[in-house]
């Protein structure tokens, strides 16, 4: 029966970074998964079935049982596939900080890049403090946790790396619409993490060119001014 | 030394129910544990240190080293002593979903709770909609994941009972300063746990009565609307 297939199916959008992220951790472990693309203007039945709170992207069926929320997909691919390889730290005390910053991540320095994206004058300036100080906030987090070795997790590409990824592919356009420049120079050990992720394959291999990015959220800007006040 | 201390220490406010979420927990796997109660307005340098971004209460600190967030906490309290118990589900789809009703508890329900108790005219009147919407699907989630059982995890009071039962302390207040009723004679499995988590040792230890938590509510009511428009 295809409801109860084996395969996890990951319902996305190919600009989400939260989508992206699912992908991402799925090519690292080498786990094979089908997709299906999302138009949000016109979410498919399968979405509306599977996540019918939040209607969002990633949601993902797994032998028929659906599952929303890229930090738990996350989570639950990581339990799914441990045999794998891991993804998440296993010692309790690093787990939980690094659920500590992947909460961090999403509640506030994505938050604050996105009201860069789509905000302008006062609050857009707010938000470009808000994001500089959570850059510098991660800057000091991947210095600690990583013991000084180059991912979060130390010697191995894992969950933080994943988490943060796909964020740092919108810098460019989040410093064309804010009009700044992220002071990358303060931060020694995030910069050489970037050079090493943007090389890497399944990061190569899934997230979209910064200019088809641009572009989709230069959409996104236009429409979310045109609807604010 | 002091501060490698093998017990954990719990800096807490004692009406905070993310704070009354984690003692519960540890009472129910019959950990030992230190308090050092918070004053808000004056917090304390241990609290300033352990938890320097959001300065919140819970955080724990355990063999020296501090972790801050209330859902965090819970599972590195599971992970830690999950050789006496286990507070969480060990099947990942059962803990991906746990977790997503844990999200959904604070994020949705619990935030359209706190507006009913701190807000007042239209605001409010969304707040109340939004809190009985919540209501309803947390009566579908615990009748379909408690496969008709008491509690949410099965027959076991656990990890998503222990979220939610502080925030069922403060229906009555929210009663109040709404000025409405919440419709429980609708949601016969949450009615018929309230009536026995309201019983449980470890829920009437922790948690304050109505009357002191109303009364600080209605505190915090009044300063929130002399300072709002």
């Amino acid at each position: 029966m295809g409801s109860q297939e084996e395969k996890i199916k990951v319902l996305k959008l190919w600009v989400s970074p939260y989508a992206n992220r699912v992908l991402i951790a799925l090519e690292e472990l080498g786990v094979e998964y089908d997709t299906q693309e999302e138009d949000m203007d016109n979410k498919s039945p399968d979405l509306l079935e599977a996540n019918p709170i939040y209607k969002t992207v990633p949601t993902i069926i797994h032998k028929g049982k659906p599952l929303p929320e890229s930090l738990i997909i996350l989570e639950y691919i990581h339990d799914t596939y441990s045999s794998f390889s891991t993804l998440v730290p296993t010692d309790p005390y690093e787990k939980a900080i690094a659920r500590f910053w992947a909460d961090f991540i999403d509640n506030k320095f994505w938050i604050a890049e996105y009201r860069i994206i789509v905000r302008q004058g006062e609050a857009q300036e707010i938000a470009k403090k808000e994001f500089i100080d959570s850059l510098f906030l991660l800057e000091e987090a991947i210095q600690k946790i990583s013991g000084g070795k180059p991912y979060f997790g130390g010697d191995k590409f894992g969950y933080l790396d994943i988490v943060l990824v796909p964020y740092v592919f919108l810098w460019h356009s989040a410093e064309i619409f804010g009009e700044f420049r992220i002071p990358l120079e303060s931060c020694p050990h995030l910069s050489a993490w970037i050079e090493l992720v943007s090389k890497r394959e399944s990061v190569v291999k899934i997230l979209p060119s910064a200019e088809a990015s641009h572009e989709w959220f230069t959409r996104s800007r236009k429409k979310a001014l045109s609807t604010s006040n």
